[in-house]
């Protein structure tokens, strides 16, 4: 988006001071102060009627205009008002000194915010600076979440016998929340072909990418897999990954669309929903989310890791000074 | 919060596999297997008719319930199965290997999430886990934001002369927001006394922490100072500090309530509710959001810092892999 209008609109002090010509500063000091001759002083939000001549000056409080004539700001540290009609300048400034020149933030015509920037609060200032007080972005991503398995009841329901509550539709649900996508809840769907592809069909239709949780497993009653072949080409890319927890992960693509069936086991879930569904969301996103999240830490136990795998553990991180 | 019940509620296998008495399985290897008769499988969901006794096994898929009687899970990868009636095992499993006892992950009576927590998406799947689909949790902080200066303008009007558009209200509104607090903005104040402390007035009254932005400067007009003080004592606790940028920062108490002047420069205001709003905010909030958002970088140019003051810099984060 490119900016309508320089920002600031004009020039401005920086610091509480007197605005001068330079000039007339020139080989100053605490002994030999330049005398000028006080000419009023700058209102915020308001013009200085009349032109800096040579051997004068007015005050300029911090973000008030710079009267035409005057070409820098001599801090009010650096000058004295004896209350003669004179302010005498103890230190040379140069040209510039303490000036926000016209357009210094933001050039007119420049790019303010570039496509794809997810916006934060110092962006909103940034429109807030060039008075834009709506803006076109891109719809958030749609996620259709499936939560499938015999065993799966809502987490209303008190489960019975080897019963297990309905837990990622929710962590996921929350998770895409928090990272700035839309989810779409599907409930849950038992092990059973014809209901699992009627509810990816759906989903596919009303969602830019589609999660599957359980299923995906080397299990007995595995489906998901059938379900995305079952779309035509290229239907499942990636069965299964080298990193633990997460191995039996579905990537896949159906209807131009991801979709991917993540662990049934709630921690796997999450755990492969961070390190590729939100690798996946970037892409779609045009945005890189990485980085934001990562921090170096030491960790406090020894850990063997030797499956093989890439293995990715939940932290609790811990601040201390040293 | 104690969770009310234990999760898992029921012995689950972590594998696909067969329970075993691992008593049947010492010993055995590839050339001698364990020979365990087949007694048919356990549903996901159902809980399986029978124990199993001495010299038998049932499949469990992963996740599944671990019948009475057997202790241990061996994988489906270390078990052959002829389709003899029998299944043969060949490597032996120490008691509870693969085995995800009742209570494993949360224990009934247990602290399930700790009091001040900030929810995340995977403190909602351990909520959903526990079958909780409501909770009381704290308000929000409340905070009042007051934009001071004659010079400053609403965001949708042009500024004539050398007034400038209101950026703080929106740019500290939307980092409140991402920090979690509840923004409530009372406009744009001018530089008079009496109306400064009638809008801190009653955003005292409203809110649980007040910033005002602008007027902390040196410059003639500033009456946050007096404003702050005339609610009786503490009144001012802070009037400058050593960083650069914000050194004309104002902390204050008034009426039990915190009271932040603010810089009226965008960036320098920002960087303040960054450096100390926000830990005041943690303070109130009794969590520490400090660690999360730091991370370690180098610098890609060299920056002489020798003003005598700390100093921040906004600073853009590139990831490179080395």
């Amino acid at each position: 988006m490119a900016a309508c209008e320089d920002v600031p609109e004009f020039n401005r002090s920086s610091v509480d001071g007197y605005a001068v010509n330079a000039a007339d500063t020139y080989g100053c000091g605490e002994a030999i102060p330049a005398q000028l001759e006080y000419s009023g002083e700058v209102d915020m939000g308001s013009r200085y009627n009349g032109i800096i001549a040579k051997g004068k000056t007015v005050y300029v409080p911090t973000g008030g205009e710079i009267p035409a004539g005057a070409d820098a700001v001599v801090m009010i540290e650096y000058a004295d008002d004896p209350g003669d009609g004179y302010i005498y300048v103890n230190k040379p400034a140069a040209p510039g000194n303490n000036v926000v020149y016209k357009g210094d933030d933001i050039k007119a015509g420049n790019t303010a915010i570039k496509p794809g920037t997810r916006l934060r609060a110092q962006d909103i200032g940034v429109l807030a600076a060039l008075g834009i007080d709506r803006l076109c972005v891109k719809k958030k991503i749609r996620v259709g979440i499936i939560s499938t398995g015999n065993e799966i009841v809502d987490i209303d329901v008190k489960p019975a016998g080897s019963q297990v509550r309905d837990i990622n539709s929710h962590s996921l649900s929350a998770g895409l929340l928090a990272y700035g996508a839309e989810p779409v809840m599907y409930g849950i769907v038992s092990d059973d072909y014809t209901e699992i592809r009627n509810v990816v069909d759906r989903a596919l239709g009303e969602c830019d990418a589609v999660l599957i949780s359980g299923g995906s497993s080397v299990g007995l009653k595995d489906e998901t897999l059938k379900v995305i072949n079952s779309f035509g080409d290229p239907g499942v890319l990636v069965h299964g990954i080298a990193v633990k927890p997460g191995k039996p992960t579905i990537i896949g693509k159906a209807r131009d669309k991801a979709i991917v069936g993540l662990p049934g086991h709630p921690a796997s879930a999450f755990m492969i929903f961070h390190v590729f569904v939100c690798r996946l969301l970037d892409v779609l996103n045009n945005t890189n989310s990485k980085f934001q999240s990562s921090v170096k830490a030491a960790v406090a136990v020894n850990y063997p890791s030797n499956t093989g795998r890439e293995e990715f553990l939940p932290v609790k991180l811990e601040y201390h000074d040293n």
